[in-house]
């Protein structure tokens, strides 16, 4: 079955192993007439580059996209838009040992099991660096979204037990810190907590926010396809992750009716509500709110110390992983997020455009 | 857009408001051979059924469902499985006065915003009641994956502040607490605390858990289509779910690696895990372990404490909604988060048949 | 697999066999705000019921079509709309013997072969009654179309060796003739031709042409997703049509490009072709002239002479099939092509409301 | 809309214009462990290159293609096959003329009408280079199929009048002659045809035949997913081919059912047909017989005598079309149809492998 297209009308294949020639996605149903350069990508792709700091590995990544078709003229053409990025320096002799035994917390048991061999090199498939193509198609959606007005931000909320303070939230922080938190001081902490996990040859978890600007109320289909239930499935499509919650999320299981519910006001004729413990949507459909989402990421499962597991001979053994590892996956999944709620709401935006007769009428009439 | 299909392999489509004629689902893809009739899919039904407790709304749902296509001679043909169940007992007078102006925590404003107007009565496509379709469905792929080997089982985790005790768990509690926990103790202390809700003219949220047994290690496909992205999205899709996560999940983000990965083992020729922190996926993959998710459920909107609201005419008014409702959702949405993992796992699994060759050329050149 | 599901945004699934208890089709997709009752699909719904005329079964089947979901105080509401048409009149006892073999020309054998066993009452799923949900959601899509200033006509355009007379072309012969030939005077020799076959237990095909007016140009997208290749998928679909053709179709193999190329013109400020030949069409998009094609139906299956055929023993016998069947299954099946080319067209249309960022722009900016 | 993606399980996306920089297409569902190089591509894809003979373009086009990813030691592994071939010998100043004006018969004005503005060097991403993709995604589909037991093989039946004979029918010819006619006299009498019509500068049309060997009755879904359906779909989705029929396909339409049935036999205990009108389908299923399809192909649109058509502003002009252009697309063609069918099947046998309870319980018991 194929596994790497995401969408409904702005539909994304993406393929690409760690160590293959090169990685990269299609994006069907782009329309036409958005004014798109390379840069445009390059930019969201250098926010997941490692390298950047002391808890990123410095393997060198250089990740340049290139164009490939449908821009014709600086714009897009409406025809499928093919971005491709090359792999430059991946070494895949550090990765013969890897191939005798199953890593703890990766994929290798599970793609032999499904496929019965794997591509060892690096994860092959599995490595974080099939984000590429995620990002790369993210960033599309999210300039076809900021024509539409509406904005995307994700950023790092905890790592470990540190916790940014809303209180020194500055959006800038969030492309400058390391930890990608808009928040100075939490950064500084976590970068300080980090020190700690790799001193004691371990790794972090952490939460990754995303809040979505002028959606306008409505949009998101009834049933299986609620906005919601697909950014979910965005979500916990990325690697890592493990939880995903709207709104008011897990606490709303604690808290009652009277607490919970957002009252509606109307002011200047303009229908909002006073709160927003539903995160943005109701009943699957955008409720003109901000879009609140968080998304639970998993501790980088490669670690120094020692750990158990089995190899090729079905022996019990214990490894211990080398090579340079980041100790937390939170910072470069961020625009990972990003992305992939970029191209949920788009797509979502899209369908919502046949939602209504008059809508057609009013189209074809014209 | 259509919202209302799910599936790729085993497709359902469901239909029916709260108030209409009745409400249904047509299964297609659904494989011939299947001994199924209607008492298969109405064992189901009736775990949804209100009326059965304290804590349930007295409203008479009788809701027997009818086979009207796909199965013959009593084997499914491979045809399209067209199930219905008639609404009786609807009284549409009880919601004049609901058309008027948007309940809090409810769909009506977005549906409004997106359709342009709605079906007022009862909440019509946005209505629990829409879950019964869900459920018709997810009785028959729960009997093929039994075939299959893989049982499903779903429970009340906890009600507000009350959780179950794993000490006490018995299975067959599920079936007979008000409550749907597997813990009678628990059950009772959750039935004081949600007199105490409704006394309070409030109500409460809650946890299910789910777990599935049998699943084979190559379930699920990388990127978008991993196991658990898709059950997040089944999940998620169901009305008043605002959470979801996947084996430690939200716990997941304060641990370190050294915690949360699953050792390998080998015993006896059998590679297991010695723990099971990733919930039964690696990658998005099944890894063998048991499959463990939990989803989080918001109180339920409607309760009889004043809220302030808009209507038609853009006014603020102060509401109090009238009828019976249920102080709780959870217990009567564990058969449907039951349901709808069901529905996954039996599509990734009937995926699954196609990726290898040699599972192509074992088929075709026996 | 799931076959009977059909639609990229206007989505329908159709379910039902011939003896069963109901035939029906679920619309998923359909916008809010059409007025529909009853009456708009009972009209396309009686165009194809038999015992109307003497080459036509006596076999009295009502097909009263019901509305159970969807349409609120006489409105679409944007969520699915189930309509179902009970089995009346249907006899199994007929049908007892054709347990035993497979008919020529039918498909008893390939299902069989797919499903290990079938539904030998009347053809089961197989059966021409299988068209009712297609007619049945057709007529909801010309119902929407005509709002966007689209209609589409089908008619007969011959009968074995009688094709009409455009000359003699009455769009209202097509409503009235026994035939649904446009031309009278060939619907005559038509009918005589078919009581010949009748007399020599024989049976004709035919074929059917179909025109829609009024779609603009830019409708249909490029590579696999054309215009032509959707309507020709959709055409093929309907049993017993062997081959389509879009404008010259098969004539354009003999011709020159010189001749089979449209010039064109401008006239008022309008771009329009001076001919036809491409159908209306050029590289899978509407060109804004007529779209016309033609759908090649095979004859009658049943026929009353004896026959050569295989038993459920493997034995070689001969049959001679009996009851009551049409002589030719074109006019009955005009009224499918009509509705499944409406399907693909208005699925075209909504599809091509996202084709430009002006289009979302001005949509989401307004 | 996203119109460059092809099939259910076995899933393609190709990309790319005439003059970009490359032309692709990722295969997404590939079973795991099949040999592949860059050869078994290269050998389908030799077979559309222009510059072969008298009536092909001379333009050179190297068309090497390059696997990206989605192989490891030799094998596929069951990720996302992308296939590269770069665009080397393009010369985009041909085509500034073009840019001006609507060349008749060709998708320019359609492109401009559907999207606003085209990529109008060599006619973008409605250029026959398009099916680069479709040729290389299919040489992987044929090689499964062949693992399976089933072989594709297409080639000319006629060009404008002159049609091959079956006595002189060789296989070998297809892939030596300049036409794809099997029959070498045949050929050589279209070659005279096609200088003949190069003289009066002018084209032609042609008929390609397509037979699959080898397939299993029971291929194929009811209803809307019949295998001649989606055959229909594949093939009309190639540019320029206006026709597609099944079996006796048009000649039904004239048949009667004592002739257009075919008998069943049984011999040695195996069932089997005595003719095959039917062309290897009944009800949209495989019967187990050869299956016949044919592709009627409209005459090149670019002609080099004088033509009507209109400019960027409007006015009425007179243009000769310059460069070199094959006189007939036909032998080109061939490969394409014979890819695209190779889809189709694979991916029909591939949802086919669901279809009983058995083929899941006893996949998944083993």
């Amino acid at each position: 079955m194929a596994g790497s297209m995401f969408g409904n009308i702005f539909k994304i294949t993406t393929w690409g192993e760690s160590h293959g020639k090169a990685l990269g996605v299609v994006i069907d149903g782009c329309p036409a007439g958005l004014m798109l350069d390379e840069n445009d990508i390059q930019l969201y792709l250098n926010r997941r580059k490692p390298g950047q700091s002391s808890i990123s590995t410095p393997r060198k990544e250089s990740d340049q996209v290139e164009i490939l078709s449908g821009v014709f003229e600086g714009k897009t053409t409406g025809t499928p838009i093919s971005l491709l990025v090359p792999n430059t320096s991946q070494k895949s002799s550090d990765y013969n040992e890897i191939a005798t035994y199953y890593r703890p917390g990766h994929a290798d048991y599970t793609f032999d099991a499904k496929y019965g061999f794997r591509d060892y090199t690096g994860g092959g498939r599995s490595s974080g660096r099939e984000t590429i193509g995620r990002v790369a198609a993210g960033a599309v959606a999210a300039k076809i979204l900021k024509e539409m007005g509406i904005t995307i931000t994700a950023y790092t909320k905890s790592i470990g037990p540190v916790e940014i303070d809303y209180a020194n939230y500055k959006k800038e922080n969030i492309y400058t810190t390391a930890t990608c938190m808009p928040d100075a001081k939490a950064d500084q902490k976590a970068l300080e907590y980090l020190q700690k996990c790799m001193s004691a040859k371990d790794s972090s978890g952490g939460v990754i926010e995303c809040i979505a600007e002028g959606i306008p109320a409505g949009i998101g289909d009834p049933v299986f396809e609620k906005l919601d239930a697909n950014l979910g499935k965005a979500i916990l499509s990325i690697g890592a992750i493990k939880a995903v919650e709207i709104g008011d999320g897990i606490m709303s299981a604690k808290s009652t009716g009277s607490v919970n519910n957002d009252a509606f006001v109307c002011k200047n004729g303009k229908i909002h509500k006073k709160t927003n413990h539903s995160g943005g949507v109701l009943g699957g459909i955008s409720d003109g709110a901000q879009l609140v989402l968080r998304a639970y990421v998993k501790p980088t499962p490669s670690i120094f110390s020692p750990q158990e597991t089995v190899n090729k001979e079905n022996q019990n053994i214990e490894i211990a992983i080398k090579g340079r590892h980041d100790p937390v996956i939170v910072p470069r999944a961020v625009v990972v997020v990003e992305a992939m709620a970029a191209l949920t709401i788009l797509d979502a935006c899209m369908m919502n455009m046949t939602a209504r007769l008059d809508y057609l009428t009013g189209f074809y009439q014209k």
